[in-house]
């Protein structure tokens, strides 16, 4: 670019304040000036619900960078307590007022950057303008929630909404020491996974007594003296705070306004290069539409790694550098009290949707090897092209250890690997860290298998139906013990290690249904069977992945 | 194969037991025969040392699977206590000795899998029958040596080798309560770190009260009456026990003397269906020779997980899928009292060797959100193709999260994946597991910094030249109180936030070479500097690694 150009930007943290220090990096000359209507341009806005739960002690280690350090260290006009209210995009100028003294002025550009992110979606019910009402996104509402948490010390809270910022709540207002409900409309909480992998999460939650109310809406909150009154489609709660988190949608009236191209959600239509439908307008962060790298279908993901990225790139932009944004993934991870959630790529849902042609496998791996000390299982849920083997997804719940798969899964995706190309992988290993075959390993081990048609899989849903049928056998090969402790419905035990010697009893005409603790077990009947010429189908995800299921099925 | 064909394997543990059961599971019919020459045919030997140490409390967790249970399982015929002789190729037949009968039979075979692994050297020295005297390969090395510990409680110990083996030793003795002093005749511990980046594993080792002895090789041992005294090159050490670890050899004896082909390492010969140069002999994991997949030159990497693939594949094989071994890479971990050491693709010495057109960048990143508690930082040094950008390796040192960085890297090397790949993972980012611009990102903006031209570095080994030229311009851009308390010898101080303005102060005609702390802020100061005119160089890696390898001098 022009070294004297003015480049302006619209809204600080991850987008914005990216964006200005790169574009300072490659132009010491230019003139940047970044707009920002609250007091803060960077600070740690996905660390905000661990200082309300006393994680994060120091208020000051929310601040990542103040206005006056970024002056000094980038030279850039930071101008906080500013808002920007309209884009005059014929004229490059914008209009934009100074929060503090009122003052309206103009300031015109060579390019402009949006970076406005995403405002918590309120939804259109009564009773909103409670003072017991919060929502969180940014300090002063984080200072906020914690100061009444302190001062009125509420016995109770209710969580609205069971995405991540929703479930991050749940757990820091418990650590606060407050008892909570989470009430979540649809049948799950955190969209990003599938039921099946969701019903483990909801097992912990209860477990550290949370109160779940899915598939069950907000309808009104009414304010009593000492209390709030929280209506939902089925059932009333008494409550002393209600935290609103049922989403974000992308802030971007001003686009709207000029005449910037919108998708049908509201967020802001860019391409590669992150240009908006205007010329010399750029966007980037959780108020834009994203290209899915899996699907190529348009999407909408605020996440903040896509928000810095999206930021590096439209400062080489700008600077005259051919470069492109390839797509998010999704890649997200949530803490839920002691268990990690991670997933990237798609879920079975979209690839439902989309029609894909697609398979799903369950397994499950322990973070390391079993013999050193505090080895935990993980569930991994696959999904995975049916013709190619190449991977579109994972799901992962589990404690140590599921960053670090999920990742690996993530940059797996990103360099469009199959199956084949897992069991290849070669990964550390030492007793604390991993295991000889890894987790990540054995999810292409059991897809190679399947795809090679070593092994046929059926699942949790399709069990209701077989329960029916008296033209197959239901087998679980588990132990003796493992099947008194629990089993499903109309499957037969002969463990394992007494298959061989048991053919015999089993009728060769019937196609022989497996099942087992999580698969392996069943994997290997499977093989035994198969070779004395059964039609053998074994449980994905085994009797582990069912029990989470199926308790869930008793507790809604 | 033919169903009912035969398949006799050598060894059990990682690959021989893989083997075994794969076979199985790909062949009812077949009869699979392993033979062991010890108790065990599948233990925990990754995790002997961590037993020794106490971190590992229940000696049956040692056992992966007993020969019963393997004989229940697979219908394998389990020959323990078992050892094979000779190999006669031309019939097809091996001999075999029951080493508690003595009784010496043959058994033939259509396949034979050689799985023997690797053993300890044993420098030709004096003195080495003393009892005191220890290795560690398998189950009764290791009750041997935890029996003396418990038994003689042995106040000192001495750890000949800094290698994976010996540095589990040296954590795991000091562990169970012995002093202990590392013996090791190269000028580092580790071979597969470089030498800068083992520095701040001796600085550690060294915190930790262990007593090194680098550049120093063992002459002879004498036993005396209540005591070993260790030889060295240079001093004699006092001492109650040793432990012998200066590497492992492949096993290959009776390889040789049947004429299978092997390297001048004595490594058995393979191609990628891991089959020798004799017709239906096949071998597996740690005694042979492998391809490493970076350099596709020939190695010898004994491993687990190269050693269970290689397994896995053999069978395959052997069962007439076209299946193949595509190198190893020489993926490692190490855990090293709290610092965790990782390593995938190949070091900057393999590069020079080689005389690749390679380049190194050293960066530093915290494993998570610094702002959550516990965020504590990790170094990587990254080799990549000069050219191309391609990514040849990494070493990683450091505490949280490097397993997850090298395993993201090892997926990246396999994938050949470049440094620009490497600036586009999108990895899963909450505040207790990561950043929103991960060290695996970071790593790859730096060395796309360097590739397009938008910063020049310099290193470590740079700086003692530099010092004596009086035409360049050294210059510290950290805090003067950062400055104050350690700085590089002829290095002015201009903290960066002040360098816009102190511009004046610096000639212009001499090339200035910037340090800061990681590398960062030198690289800001880069930036300034360049587009102000100058020839400019940013130490790689900063003052932080410098530090180590200088303070490494002074120790040595």
């Amino acid at each position: 670019m022009n070294k004297k150009q003015k480049v302006l930007i619209i809204g600080g943290v991850a987008g914005g304040a990216s964006t200005a220090a790169r574009l300072r990096r490659l132009n010491e000359q230019a003139e940047i000036i970044l707009f920002e209507r609250g007091e803060h341009i960077s600070f740690a806005n996905c660390g905000l619900p661990y200082y309300i739960g006393g994680e994060i002690k120091n208020r000051s280690s929310l601040l990542v960078q103040t206005p006056q350090r970024f002056r000094n260290r980038f030279n850039i006009d930071v101008r906080n307590y500013h808002e920007v209210i309209e884009i005059h995009q014929e004229d490059k100028m914008i209009t934009v007022r100074n929060l503090q003294t009122d003052e309206v002025y103009q300031e015109s550009y060579d390019q402009l950057v949006l970076s406005m992110g995403a405002e918590p979606i309120k939804p259109k019910i009564a009773g909103l303008d409670s003072k017991k009402i919060f929502t969180l996104r940014n300090i002063p509402d984080t200072l906020k929630m914690k100061t009444y948490i302190e001062q009125k010390k509420p016995a109770h809270a209710v969580v609205i909404g069971g995405g991540f910022i929703g479930l991050e709540m749940v757990e820091n207002l418990h650590k606060a020491g407050v008892q909570v409900a989470l009430i979540e409309a649809g049948n799950q909480v955190l969209a990003p996974l599938d039921y099946d992998m969701a019903c483990e999460v909801h097992a912990h939650l209860r477990s550290k007594g949370i109160k779940l109310y899915l598939g069950n809406a907000l309808q009104a909150i009414h304010e009593a003296e000492n209390h709030v009154v929280v209506d939902l489609k089925n059932g009333v709660i008494k409550t002393d705070m209600v935290i609103m988190a049922i989403g974000v949608r992308p802030e971007s009236d001003i686009a709207r306004k000029a005449g910037i191209e919108l998708n049908e959600r509201g967020a802001i239509v860019v391409n590669g290069k992150m240009q908006t439908s205007i010329p010399d307008i750029f966007a980037i962060g959780d108020a834009i539409e994203v290209i899915d790298f899996v699907t190529k279908q348009p999407t909408f993901v605020p996440l903040a790694g896509p928000a810095n990225k999206q930021g590096r790139i439209v400062a080489d932009v700008i600077c005259g550098f051919d470069r492109s944004y390839q797509g998010t993934q999704g890649s997200s991870i949530l803490k839920v009290f002691d268990l990690t959630v991670a997933t990237t790529g798609i879920n079975e849902k979209t690839a439902k949707r989309l029609q894909l042609n697609y398979e799903k496998s369950f397994t499950h791996s322990e973070n390391h090897a079993r013999y050193y000390p505090n080895a935990m299982d993980m569930s991994l849920k696959t999904i995975y092209e049916k013709s190619t083997g190449k991977i579109l997804g994972v799901q992962i719940v589990g404690y140590g250890g599921v960053d670090k798969r999920c990742d690996i899964f993530a940059t797996a995706i990103r360099a469009q690997m199959t199956a084949y190309d897992l069991t290849r992988l070669e990964l550390c290993y030492a007793p604390p860290f991993g295991s000889a075959k890894d987790a990540v390993n054995v999810a292409g081990f059991v897809i190679e298998n399947i795809l090679t048609d070593k092994m046929h899989i059926f699942h949790w849903h399709d069990i209701a139906d077989l329960q029916k049928r008296k033209d197959v056998t239901l087998l679980d090969v588990r132990t003796i013990e493992e099947y008194n402790n629990g089993n499903i419905s109309g499957f037969i035990n002969i463990p394992l290690d007494e298959l061989r010697e048991s053919l015999p009893l089993l009728d060769s005409s019937k196609p022989v249904y497996v099942a087992c603790a999580i698969g392996l077990r069943g994997y290997l009947a499977a093989r035994i069977l198969m070779q004395h010429g059964f039609e053998v189908y074994n449980l994905s995800g085994g009797y582990r992945l069912y029990q989470f299921i199926d308790e869930e099925k008793i507790k809604i």
